[in-house]
């Protein structure tokens, strides 16, 4: 067995994904999950994602891993109170999806600190959308820093492989700033994507606007969080696709086929090498 | 049997798929099918698409039925040499994917013509990805005009109920509009989006970036007229995008959490009601 105690902070898709795949695999002998809300903590339990649960986090103190599956500023705000009840051995890490804040704050508090994120999940929220299989084969990227302790990397990256991702290392400032391109971006486009069309043409919609703007029914206050928490990144990203739909604007306002033309092949011949 | 002989200009994934639907509903005894490319009549034939092929179009002289399933610029300059050879009472139509210019130019060449839009199809081109099934539950848009005869209409629609479509009916100038916002804005996204996305970060992406770019790999030569065929509507919802992205950038240059989730919410919301 990998872990005796494992404490997850925040049981929602990702935390309860991760108990699921723990249990089911048996890589530890309990799990003790911590929510804000009871309902959370109930459906955790129920559905064997958590062994016991608890809104008050002294539930951890036997960890010998610990999880933060929260929302960034949830973390953050937690991190220094569960750091003077949990074991100093205990491996730490968190699913956010920026990294420099949280990486930079967490190694300060945690001895044993390697943060994570991995690429998964879905525009559904909540424990009840939980499920095994979801780091299948998905990306995980974890971002050790300068004062990492090896002991930290080794158990974090065995925990994503052993649930079944692709672990792959990026400092938390390149991770931040791929992830402004590969996750933050695209959210922008579908949000103001679907803000723009007028809902009286919804019934003249294929598959074409549905799948392009399917991740703008993700969680406001997740997303307001992530996009604020990478700001100067996104702002660059933002400005490089506002660029690019700028060329394509002009070349159609001026009937330029060529142009538009090369423009549309150099873009297809880039997503046929995104597998 | 609905039809005797049906004839497609342009053997492709939707002329294709069609044929594949009309034969396998036994709607017709005979398909013609003509295209460019000898490859593609070979494939079509071999594949069931058509019963008989040919690069030549005096081929379709017995239909009563002639569906264009080719590029707007093709079907406008084959249009008026095609109507030299048919027979008068030939019901045609075409799939052609902005209806303005072709709705009038047809009108005035064929006496019982009535334009359609069926909202399938995908990123894949040509009659090796055409199958059955194609236009189940897609939705077609006609387009008929004042002089639009009640035959043609009626003929048309039922042609794309048998195969499994629900029919709307709008005006050419309405369809244009509409699917200015719901097919070629979301094409313009994507295109842009995977432009503005440095290569070195494809390894760090997830379902977001694949399932907004998917369409970016869609025909640059198809595109390109599709969206010139459209210049005034679609440089309208470019425009309003425009916006609504420069509205989220601001919020988070600013560091605005409660208008920025409040936007997220208002996006989130809509999206919800696009089935």
């Amino acid at each position: 067995m990998l872990f005796k105690e494992v404490g997850i902070v925040g049981v929602g898709l990702i935390g309860g994904s991760l108990g699921l795949e723990l249990k089911k695999r048996k890589l530890c002998s309990k799990i003790c999950g911590v929510s804000f809300h009871k309902k959370s903590v109930l459906r955790a339990k129920k559905c064997g994602a958590i062994d016991e649960g608890s809104l008050d986090y002294r539930i951890l103190e036997n960890s010998d891993l610990l999880i933060f599956a929260a929302p960034v500023d949830t973390i953050l705000k937690l991190a220094p109170k569960i750091s003077r009840i949990i074991k100093r051995d205990c491996i730490v890490t968190d699913v956010a999806s920026t990294k420099e804040t949280i990486t930079s704050r967490l190694s300060e508090i945690f001895p044993n600190y390697c943060g994570s994120h991995p690429l998964a999940g879905s525009e559904k929220r909540g424990v009840m959308n939980a499920k095994t299989g979801l780091f299948k084969n998905s990306v995980v990227i974890i971002t050790p820093v300068k004062n990492t302790r090896d002991k930290a990397i080794k158990i974090v990256t065995r925990l994503w492989q052993e649930v079944g991702a692709k672990v792959k290392i990026l400092t938390p400032s390149e991770h931040d700033k791929a992830i402004s391109f590969t996750s933050h971006l695209p959210h922008i486009t579908a949000f103001a994507l679907i803000d723009s069309v007028p809902e009286k043409f919804f019934p003249y919609a294929a598959t074409g606007l549905k799948d392009t703007t399917r991740i703008a029914a993700s969680d406001e206050e997740l997303w307001s969080s992530i996009f604020l928490s990478n700001r100067k990144n996104l702002a660059q990203s933002i400005r490089l696709f506002k660029a690019s739909v700028s060329i394509l604007e002009k070349a159609i306002k001026s009937g330029d086929k060529q142009k538009l033309s090369d423009c549309l092949k150099k873009s297809k011949n880039k997503r046929e090498k995104l597998a």
